[in-house]
């Protein structure tokens, strides 16, 4: 198989090095939260993260149209909130990027949005069950999960066209998260270590609330008071985010050879 | 234990040296297949994978009778539809070559063929259950997958004979995966990329499936119309096949030493 | 991401060079308990260990605020028993450090304490049923496994003031382990070698018992007098306390590059 | 924690040289048998392996009191059926070696003795489930896996003296594996491939029974004919059992660098 998705690591690259500080911070950030997403089997081949250009509200970075394992600073593009690549390159942006956007667009107050598909949250999504907070680190889904299932017709269940992409965070409204039937989820957060944090939570506490389901006995979920204390507190206070995202890179550079001296 | 496949590298190396570049290619990419479908547990120490030669659509190419997690390109033999073997090699082939002969020698419009084991079909196969498409990427499942229960007696379940392979080819008719109980599973795609990820998405799909169905919540499956839409654009487009084979080619290389510097 | 819990380790660990031979064991012995909790999967970025020291009873050894995969000596704190930080030290402590010291003032006859979250606990913890040995290796659960649900409002479920430290305390009583409502359990023990064994072998039993439970079949749980025996024979007798051990930290010799050549 | 057990590995080993070929082979594959039974998740610290004495059917050969992640030659012990060590030895062997010379006795055509605790068995063991062969790899079941529950008292449940293993053997019958309830399982086989084999496919054999059982669907299970077959053709013939033994002995090469020169 030929690689369709030539690399111009100059023309990328040398767009990179020009920007200000903290725009190529915000690439360095996006580059660790692929691969610890990818590490910590969050995604695989498929699924994206995009992070909001910190200089530019009205563009974000993401990777070109490869899997978050091989993502380098290399590979990320600028792209505006419409889904037009900024960046000059012939390198080819996802599909998906459309929701990405989109989100931005409709949630000035977050900076990072994250596209999956898990198998965790595939039998919420198909049984039309919601999704709710059984542990601390789960307190930030307390708001309520929705269920997307308004597809454009012909897309193959894809986010790809800016009507569908409206729609998209339209229905995601004031949640952190909702998952699309059959699909996946989209997640949006005010930065990066919060956002992987929700996406490995969203995972963990999905995993647990199906298996006490199907026990079929009565449970008892953290009320909203507690969970939105807890989520301030114990999942996205200074302290447990940052030991968390520093143990994440640490994995990343112990299991990921050229990650090995990230910065 | 003595190694009684004793390795002829000579004689099926040098006859793979004088063959057209495609058919190089095509057992390059049959060595990469097995290895892929080692690393991601999807075959274990038995099951294997085979291509139609693409310079000569009556034979294929396969690996003599060791663990896919072993297979180099000295290992690959060359066996008729029928299941005789091509290669002049005293290496012993799979026991259940015919499985492959036969459908691709019904199936004109195919060329790769998986059969395995993998323990998320079992449960379907032993209770009749019939498996569907729950996610975009099980999508190719939605023209059904029939339950084969036809062995022939004495053989132990394993698919040997000439009359089975007809029976087998016969029963998989036109979907590209069935069920043989208490077994495990067949496949055919269009080419190696499609064949794994085929593999891939039917242990992942049957397993949140399975999941889903313990609960006994009422579940919607994707509708025959979204799921050919899904399979053609979200799974065999171009672009996510690319990405995937070259995700789990990535992943190979990492994980096999020997073949980090594959091509 | 800035690093806020700067090292100060020529502090910390200075002092640590002035102590008894004793004290100093404990602290390597607490330092290789964090990797393994970290490496067997009963610990990720969060949850945290400690042992009493051995030369004043007023005191406990434990990490810093950072994940138990990255702990090392130089991180390891001297904190007494109301949850002060005794080390002449910047490095900022765990904030549930006071579970810890709470329940070694309780217990006199115990000198390690856990804390943590794994999934197994959770649906236990939340749908009030008793976590109960299944197996030899849980026989230490016997005497029962309350379910804590008395949080501090507003404190986002964490344990934090002296006054809930006490409650904690009190609740535990004279069990080896109970569980906090939708957030993980508390687990003592003699020694560091048990407390590990007691996190590994919970963890296992609730796996195993849940997914028993989910059968609604009967179940003959270990008789209390059995479980008595095993727990002092086949769980915390000499042998097998030894070989566990030493497994374990063979794994961690293994799979952490920087324990390799732990004395 | 001090090495309580410590290594004279000269003694054992300098037995073991003068000892006639085959009996060096038999200590080969034992070994081999213990890291095999690691690698694939099996054992961890406890459990054992055991395997007689081709030169003397009266002994067997098995590894002194530690884990078999760390078993190498020198640890190999021979002892007698009654359990006595017969090498000159300080190393202290296991306490359950009981088992595997009650066994050996009972069972002159059989040659190799498993015991061991991995979860997949425990919940048949406590609601009194039989195990049932579900594939053609789990075939050597179908004879029927009784469960033990006649523990000696005040044993902690271990089998550990001479009164018991004659129980343990008289249980066990002619049937190839049965179960200790609430503890785990002893199987016994002609040979060390085939008991690894047994043991794996016990494990996956279990773990698929029990997903399938929880549907509470009608499950068929292998007919005792096809069982029968399929033992003898698809598991234990030539072809499978010699691809699966290299198959695990190159995943021993490949996961531990201290074998990866084994011959």
């Amino acid at each position: 198989m030929t690689d369709s998705f030539s690399r111009s690591p100059m023309i990328a690259g040398e767009q990179a090095k020009k920007m200000p500080k903290a725009a190529r911070e915000a690439i360095q950030q996006v580059v660790m939260a692929n691969r610890i997403l990818s590490n910590e089997g969050i995604l695989d081949a498929l699924g994206h993260v995009s992070v909001r250009n910190p200089v530019n509200a009205d563009t974000f970075f993401q990777a070109r149209s490869i899997s978050p394992l091989e993502v380098t600073p290399e590979d990320i593009l600028e792209i505006d909130l419409d889904g037009d690549v900024v960046t000059q390159t012939t390198m080819k942006p996802y599909g998906e990027r459309i929701i990405h956007g989109a989100i931005l667009k409709a949630r000035p107050e977050m900076n990072a949005v994250f596209h999956g598909h898990f198998a965790a949250v595939i039998p919420f999504s198909v049984t039309n069950t919601p999704i709710r907070p059984v542990t601390h680190v789960g307190s930030f889904l307390y708001q309520g999960v929705p269920i997307y299932d308004d597809y454009e017709p012909g897309e193959g269940m894809l986010i790809r066209t800016k009507h569908e992409g409206e729609r998209i965070a339209r229905h995601l409204g004031q949640h952190r998260v909702h998952l699309l039937r059959g699909h996946g989820c989209n997640i949006v957060a005010e930065n990066l270590p919060r956002l992987v944090a929700s996406a490995i939570h969203l995972r963990d506490n999905a995993t647990i609330q199906w298996q006490t389901l199907l026990s079929g006995k009565e449970t008892k979920y953290l009320s909203p008071g507690e969970a939105k204390a807890a989520m301030e507190i114990a999942l996205f206070g200074a302290s447990p985010i940052d030991r968390m995202w520093r143990y994440w890179v640490a994995r990343v550079k112990r299991n990921m050879p050229d990650m090995k001296d990230w910065k």
